[in-house]
């Protein structure tokens, strides 16, 4: 039977997440959940419904996983708990140092349920967690870096926008070149901040708006951008809408180690990710966690994981026997 | 307590596995099993035994788990079945087409003995699989592309060295940079053999020998070498000792993919290995699940496992807090 799946929350993620879920045969959206007036949000996928939030507990039989969309900040905290108690749930909770109370909520919410919840499902927390997990199994005396970028960070583009003077902006994070060559190297450099990644905004301004004022201000902003190399362009409505409409993304993890009775060999594992759009690529992991979750459920699997507990097959549709045939 | 390690052959593997042994606090080298005369091997560690392979039965209640490094070819196939019954075992099984076969006899033994099993554990088979599998679990409409080098391959100088008047050799398999290329520019390319990689051999010949003659078996040699482009370099003994006595490979997974709902958008994810020691790099894999196969013994999971069957924190000595806490 396939998987019945429900989205909480229709923006960029959920949006994702209905994409991915078409790729998946074995997976079927049958609802949105939305916060607005339903008849005001309109899907991709005729054969699912779009209800008010307010209905959810109705379709507790009808999904089998309950995939939450919405923001890190305020929404998950409160949302992943509460539903969690009566769906299999899978979040994208990505505030790294709040983690280990979101689990605690999470698992006692799930365990009172019986039911099975992912959280901080996507590629970091997520995909490069694992390679930064995995790496360090392998090679216990060693060093880790990540890198992100080049790609589009929604936190640095909204402090730019908030900013007297800005009508829109875009940041990219870009990784130093020079510090991932002397990495991929073998140097284990110590790295500053600056050294490791720059930051470049394109911002457009407000009629009349002071521009070497606004740029003063981007790159002096304390904890956003005060401690890196930042550039500024200023660019017209037009120059935003052709280039900078999507919201690609990526970056490295590496981990260079050693090995031999007297550490005389060294090694590199490097894992990238060249993303076209970081909320579709978030979301193709989050389908694929959801899965893991609604197998786990039925083997009676209960509380709260994360991607480090649950084992790769489970992300699979194909059985391990064709898994060892085919990509073993 | 410690895990206490039983290693069963003393070749290039099983001393990598000594030294990674070494490397992580909670293991402890018990003993070395040698087909050989005990007395005339010598190991590192001061603290574990050598004993000759027919006392390995009086082990069984002192080793935790019993790491089997010998060769997939005749080695494997009789070892791991055989020893899975009495012992936890892990073993670096590498002959693709025969894992399904293996798995099974293994799988058999593993259930009767009540042990766990984990074959066909190092890089490829192994992390390398991992990421063909996670890959393409996120990533549904994708293709594949593994490239392995530059690195020896052993099979490969072994064919060279079995050439009437070759007194030694070693062969180097290099990715076609080019490639790489395409694959990470998205461009999907339909890769022939000989566009993926090339071969590059070091030879040092017999006295009297004809170099020619040697060149044109090596270049038209099937299967080995006659589907690639390859580069024959005659060296003295000298050379060969110093500029060819390590045993350096690596290599790189890529799955390039599309999501999105007119499949718009491009995704690259990229995982590769630089590593200055074949056998150390799998030994320090094989480590990291031979304590995962102790702890899912200890939890009654027995049977045979692949890399795809175990949870990523069993490989790690930190707790699931520490790991949240840490690396997700």
């Amino acid at each position: 039977m396939n998987i019945r799946v429900g989205i909480l929350g229709y923006g960029n993620l959920g949006r994702g997440v209905e994409c991915a879920v078409r790729q998946n045969p074995d997976m079927e959206l049958k609802a949105v959940f939305t916060r607005r007036d339903p008849s005001g949000v309109s899907i991709l996928t005729e054969t699912a419904k779009v209800c008010h939030v307010s209905e959810i507990l109705d379709w507790k039989e009808v999904l089998d996983v309950l995939i939450l969309c919405g923001g890190s900040a305020t929404d998950l905290p409160e949302q992943t708990p509460k539903y969690a108690r009566y769906f299999n749930v899978v979040d994208s909770f990505d505030t790294h140092a709040r983690i280990p109370e979101h689990f605690a909520r999470v698992d006692a919410a799930a365990k009172e349920g019986q039911k099975t919840a992912v959280i901080s499902v996507g590629w970091d927390p997520g995909m490069f967690s694992l390679n930064r997990m995995y790496a360090n199994a392998i090679l216990p005396e060693g060093k880790d870096y990540t890198f992100w970028g080049r790609g589009v960070s929604q936190g640095h583009s909204d402090a730019v926008r908030r900013i007297p003077g800005v009508k829109d902006a875009k940041q990219y994070t870009i990784p130093v070149e020079e510090a991932l060559k002397a990495v991929r190297a073998g140097e284990n450099p110590e790295l500053a901040t600056r050294q490791k990644h720059t930051r470049e905004c394109f911002v457009i301004l407000e009629e009349g708006a002071d521009a070497a004022k606004v740029e003063e201000t981007i790159k002096t902003m304390p904890n956003y951008f005060a401690d890196y190399d930042t550039t500024v362009h200023f660019i017209s409505e037009e120059e935003m809408r052709r280039d900078h409409s999507r919201i690609p993304h990526g970056g490295f993890v590496l981990r260079s180690g050693v090995t031999g009775w007297e550490k005389e060999n060294r090694h590199l594992i490097e894992y990238s990710l060249k993303l076209d759009s970081n909320p579709e690529f978030t979301s193709s992991v989050i389908a694929a966690y959801a899965r893991a979750a609604c197998r786990l459920s039925r083997e009676g699997n209960t509380g709260c994981k994360t991607v480090f507990d649950i084992a790769p097959a489970y992300l699979s549709a194909r059985s391990g026997e064709e898994l060892r045939a085919s990509l073993l």
